[in-house]
């Protein structure tokens, strides 16, 4: 998918909403428990009820990978039935020396056909560099994230300049916004200007919406760009609105309604 | 596996030496392809030749996963194949928000019984904490890592502190030298004097002799402790030492090379 092609998908379905599948088996509905594959018929009705809602899903590799080979099943049936209409993101947040990355490259954007990967920028420029090799897919790079620990090092300063902005200068010589977007937490607003200074034209996939207290108006307010730029992310909020039998239908109101609140921001 | 347990058990055996299963599927010997799973097969007949030669492996996850579900296969065979006596690692260099970095963890130390997991310091302490709160477990936090890219942002400088240092000296104040060690590349033994006056007790896992050039000679004149304190990693050198039929003998042989030369510096 391309950038043109993601902000037309935007465009005609009026939302911008990433539904992330980070589907823990201990929270899904009691009643799915008895499912050969509880945590794969979860996502599916998950899926077909909000799919209308959305543009994209994300899948949280943690809460597959906690379940060994079973889970890396549920995984791989999970990204085979997200529809090509939408935009498939593995946050998976990997990073490592140049070959190792390619094998990384290789599990998500090959054997798995995800669109795109969260990868983490601590190891530089040849541990990113392999990803972005790939025709056609698209590398996530994590750089303002939003748990309490981004203080520690993301939010370091030096002159004036701060971590997260040493790494998205020179992640901006790695890759261009056809093919690099960046994490940016949805609790970090307040930096959200000086981020759309250096990377004005870039994709931001925002996390935090919803469980972990971020606010969808004063990130479109200081954010949104051109081509609208922006994939929001809601998991648990979303996907585990209710507990109950109605879990996919109480899902897709949830993303029905953040969606509507998204269309309001969208101009065409 | 205790500190004093690992000591014990590199005097015993007179090596600190890891052998790193990154056993890639296009670089194994090719009389193997035809088995059921290669991959598996190639590390049992390379675990059986070197384990008398090594106290630890690494199984590099990048390799096992690029071949998705049947890849989690091989690697549940093989880290249930190593021996108890030798510590187990995941290289797989995790790291999210607290609610996912606890299923990783789960992931490695309880789902698939590793002794250690490494992961990477980006998102900060509460990315980090979930692993360290497994009992009897250990994390092994990234700091100064063997590849070019490490210049890019772990080298940044300020005030004279080189940022893998702010790195070292934030995680001693979340984990212990019992429960943390870090990763610091073979390639980077003019900055191991500075290491070790930050962290004169912990283990570093140290990757990179062989095929990414590393000196064992520079590193145990820098690094060794009173606990020794190192665990040296080589993978391509060992399990790649030949392409026919004797790759197992040949790798056995590599293990003993190494190990002899470790063993001139194991005071016992």
């Amino acid at each position: 998918m391309t950038k043109t092609e993601i902000t037309r998908l935007i465009k005609e379905k009026n939302t911008f909403l990433c539904v992330g599948l980070d589907s823990d088996i201990n929270k899904i509905p009691k009643h799915l428990l008895s499912e050969r594959d509880p945590v794969f018929e979860f996502n599916k009705q998950i899926i077909d009820a909000t799919k209308e809602h959305c543009i994209s899903y994300k899948i949280n590799t943690a809460f597959y990978e906690s379940m060994g080979v079973k889970g890396w099943e549920s995984l791989e049936k999970t990204v085979n039935y997200i529809p090509d209409t939408h935009f498939k993101i593995a946050d998976a947040k990997r990073g490592d020396i140049g070959n190792t990355s390619t094998q990384y490259a290789k599990a998500f954007f090959e054997t798995l056909n995800f669109d795109a990967v969260t990868v983490a920028p601590y190891m530089g420029e040849d541990s990113i560099k392999p990803f972005l090799e790939f025709k056609d897919k698209w590398t996530i790079l994590l750089a303002l994230t939003s748990n309490p620990g981004a203080s520690d090092f993301e939010l370091l300063e030096k002159n004036g300049v701060f971590f997260f902005e040493k790494v998205l200068e020179k992640a901006i010589t790695w890759g261009s916004p056809e093919q690099l977007m960046f994490v940016i937490g949805a609790t970090q607003t307040v930096w959200l200007k000086r981020i759309r200074k250096i990377i004005p034209d870039y994709f931001l996939l925002v996390p935090g919406i919803g469980a972990q207290g971020g606010s969808l108006q004063a990130l479109v307010e200081e954010a949104l760009n051109k081509d609208i730029g922006l994939l929001v992310n809601s998991s648990r909020a979303v996907i585990f609105a209710s507990e109950g039998e109605d879990f996919a239908e109480r899902a897709a109101e949830e993303a029905a309604n953040i969606s509507r609140e998204m269309a309001k921001h969208i101009i065409k």
